[in-house]
């Protein structure tokens, strides 16, 4: 059977998990929905266990094929930060999700809407329409609540939450993460990733360098998607985030991805390490930056946990039968003969 | 009492009936919920009269200040197209109306999801708490098929639909809208706008060129957002639309605004001369565009139709004592006496 | 006669020039061709005193319309620095400003191209060409040199450096400039701006909110641009001051114009308190920003600077008669009978 | 000895020549420097025969990573047209080579600067100083007028015009090209690219998807940067050329690249199939753009012709020994044993 082991992704250190809530205070949480026609689900990424709104983290997005529906990224663009949890889920569901997380938001912040503005919720998507029917917009406001109050530390990949119905490559995707650890002025700081893997054309998938499969037998064109979280303790400002951010398609074009026109591949990074008070009262504050002469590892490090995360998520992902008795093998199955 | 006909918009011819529906097959729905603390609503633009869907018109869209929760706009910006209706409704129901939205196009879309990828749907939004309880979350699903489906091209203006619970200028603000119309190539086009007004501090409104309130007394700073939407029977390609959305922001400077830090000032642009066909069979196909050496009359039409637009959704809007014992007087009234 | 007494900007207490130079460290340097049918030159903005390669500023740019050939703007949106001093010349001269500034950089910094990396020199143009012959290309780059080495805390507005030639609302336009100071945490602050003012057409020009001329008598359109430049010493990072640089635009609408297409409209803004050192030797380094819920007195700052330079290179440039007949007014001489 | 012929790009048709000039009308010129200390040039690409100024080709650009000094692109990415011959150098001669290049179109247009607006010339360029003294800034005017009256189809690959001196992942860069042929509607079109190679750190390139050298022997980052032209007849706009210019990064990933901070990748692209006239006398034109539901073969085509051109440039590089005895080894020698 092939696993983790049999890859190598860059020469930089691996946190301890590999995976993205290495990053101290990051957790995610997942709800699954993996019944009959419906495969689908929720995970939540949360930045830190404090209030989020009350304390931002240091954001930004970007846009590597905008053919997606992902809600949010206008206000991080402009103010550069995050204030609440990031919600991944399927195309359709993404209202709902809204919906749900930003009553969580109002559950837990009285303020929101009465005696200050209201909130950027963000929720991002793939579509899991090939396994999961997903014009039954399966997913409620409570999946999300549940998300988010079950994220830790330790968490599942694979067919699991949002990732449950998702496809890659021709077989069965879903939720892949992974981390790195890097040295600066003498201290360690992590960067990790969390992927929902829905991309890629069935013979266009590079595994250790080399094409996987050759033929192209169902001639698919790439229709997916692919959300791509990162996170760190690097202290970055939006502009590093962005740039960073922006490093993550050397990771899908490791993969063997041409970035398809039907991909809405998205990626989010964020820096716990910077945060931004709601009721700041001071009128200057201070932030630290990485002296940008440094980025190089940084993005070195982008590239190879987003490879990765992709390919753990193929990985960890079983083979699954959905809707309309539509198939994805695993990429596990078919070489663990 | 004040009426538009005190005002001076420019030099420009105005459309029949000086609204966004001049331009041919253009619909504008609202549904209003005014009762108790509740003042708000949804407000449906539809670009034709045929399936949007199936007829995707060319558009694009121009972020004036990102402090706003739009959603949808990262897919116009890939595609240059617009493919359902474009809802407008307060910021804490986005979700809602999106999944509202979502579920009206898989109503009318059968392949959607199942034969065809997803829909991208456009649901933009301003702040109304000041008057509205936006934390009670009033907008149902069905609110955004009751303003799609009795859309029409006679519409109101003022404390309607979306526009219910809004505040413009320390005033009444809400619904307006605008138009005018322009030869090229021996041939009459129309341009129009709509807006949903919720900007601008109260001292710095500005009339006919004049402030009209000097005294700054509630020392505001602008916190609202404006949405405007723009639409033109000129064939227009996506690159154009998006120079002729950032021509609104001259409108709303004129109103006075400085483009606050709070206000998510967002522009959709979309022409109805160019469709894009879903199913498509040819690979190359046949697009008007303007010479662009004429294209400074249709900036002035938009600065003027913005400007216009605002002023409108003022005049026309009622004051109202929402939650709380808020009140925004109308400006018509401060005037009329 | 008309002087700058007879307007009001805003509300906010002006610097104690009232020029670019009120914030400290920031110097200006012309250099003046007024010849026959050449009337062009140099303008050269100094952010600091020191080696600006070697400890650069924070800085950001914004594009107001695109119809422009300033040169250096990709590099400052990607690492968000400036490097060089900024030189304002005419549109076909932009050639020989940049190896002019590049030959002054090399002078300076034996390491560029040799040691460390080459250098992003910024060039930005308006185009003289109504009053000046521009194709005589008559700028050389000793000139940069010179208006460098001759930058000064007091310098001259109207038809001075590259203003010599520039025409602004069919009258003559020029080099502006203005400040103001605002408080933040108990200390004084101050922004900055200068203009090379060459845009708007006749019949749109707006003093005091009123019309200036309400016949189009030449029906010119605005074929002009406008160069922006905004310096402070309040603490910002590139994020924020690309939002500042957006609301210059606001000024040009106060003016009278509506952005119009062949106006290469183009923003510079820098912050002097956080300098990035070329050779930092630290990973981590500190800066300070600004707390965003404090910047609407910053953009409200901009708006007001941008239309008083606007307004300040017309009353200072006096009526030219340039190329083949062709002359310009001074706006000052029209009034002042 | 290596060629080309030990690589596999794709599965696409090749075009005649594979080169960019397989476009009809598309020609390359050099002005090649190769004495001393100095290595450097001039490349001179024409997108058609005729005057480009009059005929302008529609045209977009994208950024990869912004570390570099290009010229013209604001306007470019504002109007969508490109209105003179593209020209390739050396970071520091810039300035002059736009000089050269405003020159040229100034001797070919009477107009310009005169009776019509100005022009806007394309510059870009890589940093050539490990190999050439770039400080000695010995591009010429006159070297920019030779590159364009000496285009012509059957052009050079490797250490010609602007290539002379430029390194690649350790190697000896330079020009490189290639083609394929698409069919649509039942008629053949043709995309190229030329690339100017300058990039890649020494152990990170790829070839044929393995790693080529294990040893990262002089610890060297990604210091240098890539310039890539992409021009095609198949009917494209503005927005879809953007779209296949950011696939190039594709063929970067493959050669090995992570889009290392010091390195200013850009991309141009333009169709021939759409010209605009600058005395356009019609007000709407028409205009034909690709069916975009057929955009993935083109995307496919842009990321194998990019990863060729870098590796062609690399084959057809020989080995050079420049300033202060660097040397750069041809991919080529090392294999060549």
């Amino acid at each position: 059977m092939m696993g983790l082991i049999d890859f190598k992704f860059g020469n930089l250190k691996k946190g301890e998990r590999d995976l993205i809530t290495d990053v101290k205070g990051v957790k995610v949480g997942h709800f699954t929905i993996d019944d009959g026609d419906i495969h689908t689900g929720v995970t939540a990424i949360l930045p830190h266990e404090g209030n989020i709104f009350k304390e931002k983290v240091v954001a930004s997005s970007y846009v590597i094929n905008g053919f997606g529906k992902s809600v949010g990224l206008i206000q991080v663009e402009e103010l550069g930060t995050i204030e609440t949890p990031i919600i991944l889920t399927n195309t359709l569901s993404v209202g709902t999700a809204l919906s749900g997380l930003t009553k969580y938001m109002l559950l837990n912040n009285e303020d929101i809407g009465k005696t200050t503005g209201t909130v950027n919720s963000i929720v991002c998507e793939c579509n899991d329409g090939y396994l999961n029917d997903i014009r039954a917009m399966s997913v409620k406001e409570e999946h999300v609540f549940y998300a988010i109050e079950n994220a830790k530390e330790d968490f599942d990949e694979g067919n699991v939450g949002a990732g449950c119905g998702m496809s890659c490559f021709g077989h069965k995707g879903g939720i892949g993460s992974s981390s790195r650890v890097i040295q600066l002025d003498n201290k360690m700081y992590t960067i990790g990733s969390i992927v929902l893997s829905n991309f890629g054309a069935y013979g266009d998938l590079i595994l250790n360098g080399k094409k996987f499969c050759e033929n192209n037998l169902d001639k698919e064109t790439d229709k997916g998607s692919i959300i791509i979280i990162l996170a760190t303790d690097i202290p970055l400002n939006e502009r590093q985030l962005k740039r960073i951010c922006r490093r993550a398609q050397v990771g899908l074009s490791r993969c063997g991805s041409y970035l398809g026109n039907g991909s809405g591949d998205i990626v989010i990074g964020f820096s716990t390490s910077n945060k931004i008070s709601h009721y700041e009262e001071r009128d200057i504050v201070n932030m630290k930056i990485l002296n940008e002469n440094k980025i190089d590892l940084i993005f070195r490090a982008v590239a190879d946990i987003t490879e990765e995360s992709v390919i753990s998520s193929m990985i960890h992902a079983k083979t699954l039968q959905g809707r309309d008795g539509h198939v994805r093998k695993s990429l596990n199955i078919r070489e663990g003969k």
